[in-house]
């Protein structure tokens, strides 16, 4: 039986990371809105700030060649083996202050507790603030994770912003080097999983009034354009059974996609977010509509099998009303399986801590996914109000975040006492 | 038994109804497509040649106080009762060529046949080409019809075109006065009826392999704005159970419109024309749809009927899902029903010509609501290729007009035949 943080040093430990996240919430772009992107000036103050708190911590803290803000607690033995906790410290525009912030400011609090109980274990703890894992800010994603594992694809330094200033550029401007960005690689041997802390961005905690869940998957997601070519026509002229109208196909296909999904499963999701009449006016039949298609899923056979029997679906759809069909993929990622020791050790802490535990698929992106092609990963899920994210309304409350603090610490400790230290120490990191 | 215009005859007179057609196309104010607005120097233009093949038809012509260009044929007494032909000669932008102008050439050929044959009818024949019907530049319609019948609202004069230039300005323009707007009404005891030779519009009689087809109402129509509101929400973390999803809400009601619509039978016609995702994102679930509805028929009770039917079927979708329904009806137009009399001599003409004939209702509009309002109305459908209109594509054929030349002059001879001149002989027009 490990020692669980006690009732009142979690409370303590949540009020500090909500106060953490409303002052790291001020290092804004904007003075009336979160916004915060990869290699502004905001990232780097909040770098600054985070690593003050690390240090504090009783963590030695370093920037990586990327960008990322790092810190180490040395474990039982110097340069041991370490687990990876954290998450992201960027954001969308106009965000909310916990998607990311959240999981590094419970890490920090976990190390901070083990260095006041001058707990030392059989690896060492260090704590990342990727920098980029929105994309906001040059529409490619994960930069910071893919720092980590050193996988950055030799066109990104090229890649503008907005403003045409490249990644290679915004690394100067802060005092990197695009030159060194494999420096922030770590080797496979100096890390021996990864556990990040997350809000859910969804419903189903709240739904099961849970405070916590296991995440056992990341979603793997497709997304297609599509589009149904019928014939436009006066709306007044043509009789229903001669037209051959876009719309109406297309929405049997929408219908058609719900049903098909919800059999599928409750983890399986099916979006249909966007969707335009071409030319489309009230008195003219449409005659062509484009739609975008997003599914998503835990795993990846059964997502490329759902997603063949909705393409069939809507084949059949238009080839019966005398339209065309056409559909084109134009991004897949696969799923993010979670570990299954990991799954175990968190599932452990989270029924120990609120009585019973849930897994849960995730929708979302996460850093995970990243840190997944080198590492195990696990995660831990946190309940937000309304399953709302990406929003200045996000929201979690600070006795879910106490629990929160409480399992990962007990899913840290879980870990470690299951290790087993190489027989070969690993170099020192960095 | 009437005289028929032999099969010669009437096809000199449909190439020379086709040419003129062409010639007509050219007076446009673009020259790459058919534009030809009210009040514009090509609509005068328009009226000077329509005008010099009225007086070479035999008929007394003048351009009347809105614009209208008319011609007058005696009957065998001077200042009889007319009955009107005619049409509009105003486009839609990048219009087809025949829309309207086929009516209005069409008709001088039959007085052009009847002055060769030195015919005199008990009845005069009055043929108009309508200033505006299209209502493309002030986006008001019917502009030449109201006048005669003289309702113009009070407002028009000062409705403006996307220049800023008011009706009454533009007449001023052109030589007209709007205080005169009035000078343009006629007497109901001066015209006995309306006939409107038209494109059909539509696929109907393309569909029957027929050249003409007559009409038995214009249909009535209602445009509605309607909207679900839902939640949106991250396309990725919300099951698919826990969606509040304005599209698939929209979707279904689609499906629905189609069906229910279909089971009211062939004349009634439901068109969603229009939608929008309200700031649709491929990953986000669309909280919010907004979409045209457009529904027509021939018997007014009947469109009241579907269009709640309707309604309660979207309020019925939008409660089972969570969501919210709205509708506001912005357009309402009675149907007009078209003269049993004038039906049944167009029918006996056609079925004189193409062995049978083949009622249908009219799903757009034409000048013939306007002067339904004071006179019996008829109308008589030619066929057009693939039911196009409103666009370059729109075609006819030269042996389907040369039928339709015949089969109108058939019909004004059948109404000529019936008719009993008033007791007192109106006075002559203008």
């Amino acid at each position: 039986m490990n020692t669980l943080m006690n009732a009142h040093e979690a409370e303590l430990a949540a009020a500090r990371v909500l106060a953490r996240c409303d002052a790291l919430a001020q290092i804004s772009e904007s003075p009336d809105g979160l916004t915060r992107v990869y290699l502004s000036p905001e990232h780097l103050q909040a770098n600054a700030r985070v690593g003050k708190w690390m240090q504090a911590a009783g963590m030695r803290v370093w920037q990586d060649a990327v960008g990322n803000i790092c810190g180490r607690y040395e474990g039982a033995e110097p340069g041991a083996q370490a687990l990876l906790l954290g998450s992201h410290l960027d954001t969308v525009r106009n965000a909310g202050r916990y998607d990311g912030m959240l999981g590094v400011l419970s890490a920090i609090e976990i190390v901070s507790w083990l260095h006041q109980q001058r707990r030392r274990l059989p690896l060492a703890i260090e704590v990342v603030g990727f920098g980029d894992e929105e994309g906001t800010r040059f529409g490619i994603t994960l930069l910071g994770s893919r720092g980590l594992i050193g996988n950055w694809p030799e066109s990104w330094p090229a890649v503008a912003d907005g403003n045409a200033i490249t990644v290679a550029q915004a690394m100067e401007k802060v005092g990197l080097d695009a030159a060194n960005i494999d420096k922030a690689a770590r080797a496979v041997e100096e890390i021996a999983a990864y556990l990040e802390l997350h809000i859910e961005q969804g419903p189903c905690l709240e739904q099961a009034s849970l405070a916590l869940g296991v995440v056992t998957a990341i979603n793997g997601a497709r997304r297609l354009n599509c589009r149904f070519q019928g014939e436009a026509g006066h709306a007044g002229t043509v009789p229903m059974a001669q037209r051959k109208d876009a719309l109406t196909a297309a929405a049997e296909w929408i219908v058609a996609i719900e049903q098909t999904t919800c059999r599928y499963g409750q983890q399986r999701v099916a979006t249909v977010g966007t969707l335009q009449c071409t030319s489309g006016a009230v008195n003219v039949i449409p005659g062509e509509v484009e739609l975008s298609l997003d599914v998503r899923g835990p795993d990846d056979a059964q997502l490329a099998e759902l997603l063949a029997e909705l393409l069939a679906q809507g084949e059949a759809i238009a080839r019966r009303r005398g339209v065309t069909f056409a559909a084109t993929e134009y991004y897949a990622i696969n799923a993010t399986a979670c570990d299954a020791g990991l799954q175990r050790a968190l599932s452990d802490a989270v029924t120990q801590v609120q009585g019973r535990s849930l897994s849960l698929p995730s929708g979302a992106g996460h850093d995970a996914i990243a840190i997944a092609g080198r590492w195990p990963v696990g995660m831990l899920f946190v309940r937000c109000a309304g399953g709302v994210s990406h929003h200045p309304a996000e929201a979690v409350s600070q006795p879910d975040v106490a629990q929160a603090v409480q399992a990962a610490l007990l899913a840290v400790e879980n870990f470690a006492a299951c290790f087993t230290p190489l027989a070969t120490p690993s170099r020192e990191a960095v």
